[in-house]
């Protein structure tokens, strides 16, 4: 974090605003003049009197952790205006369900290995039925 | 969706906004009078003037699920001013890799059974191990 910023250096925020970049300014740490995109997402989607507010809101070492949010959540929506970072959650509580289901699938395959009930040796090639799951690997990635 | 809105019953941004609901006001079919926390939220977080931008930018049909997925957003970052509703993703990024680790792990073992590496029916007790998932299946609820 913590990009210092003097009156020959204004912050991206401030550049963005077209105003000083005072000693003490609250966008100053956060938002370095070599990212003019971040501010200008952020500013697009909350508003620079939002985001100025909430900052002053929090502790000072919550504020970097919430303008990153912040800046992930604004970028998301500039790229999805329909459904912004939520698109993600979304895809992901899909993916947790079904690996939470293939998960009990094996499982419940292995108790019936480990009970006997499926003679263990029977196919090598059941192999191509448990790779299916390294799609879904690189998928998480 | 779709709440009318007329002078007697002004939608919830306008009642909030303390302005007279007019017909085919942008808010209306989707801020009814009755959710007025969900207005309160979406202005507090992103703004008014940005919502209804947002919205004039989007067609028709979207905009339902533009205000839901903003709503969504915002109510996460009013109880969680730091992370927002990132917080959420970054629990499932994490579930997704616990749960694709787990499964892999599964996936082995089931193929190791099949390759005859393990014997059948060592131990029905083994019921055990494989039932650590069900916690994590709770926890996905």
């Amino acid at each position: 974090m913590a990009s210092s910023s003097s009156y020959n250096c204004p912050c991206a925020a401030c550049k963005f605003l077209r105003r000083k970049c005072m000693p003490g300014c609250i966008f100053a740490p956060y938002f370095p003049p070599e990212e003019p995109q971040k501010f200008a997402n952020v500013h697009k989607i909350f508003g620079a009197s939002n985001v100025s507010k909430l900052l002053h809101e929090l502790l000072p070492h919550q504020r970097e952790d919430a303008v990153n949010s912040l800046a992930y959540e604004a970028e998301a929506r500039v790229k999805d205006p329909v459904y912004g970072c939520v698109g993600a959650i979304s895809f992901l509580q899909r993916q947790v369900e079904r690996l939470q289901k293939e998960l009990d699938a094996a499982n419940a395959d292995l108790i019936r290995y480990a009970c006997n009930d499926i003679p263990s040796g029977i196919a090598c090639t059941a192999g191509s039925k448990f790779g299916s799951s390294h799609g879904s690997s690189a998928e998480a990635g």
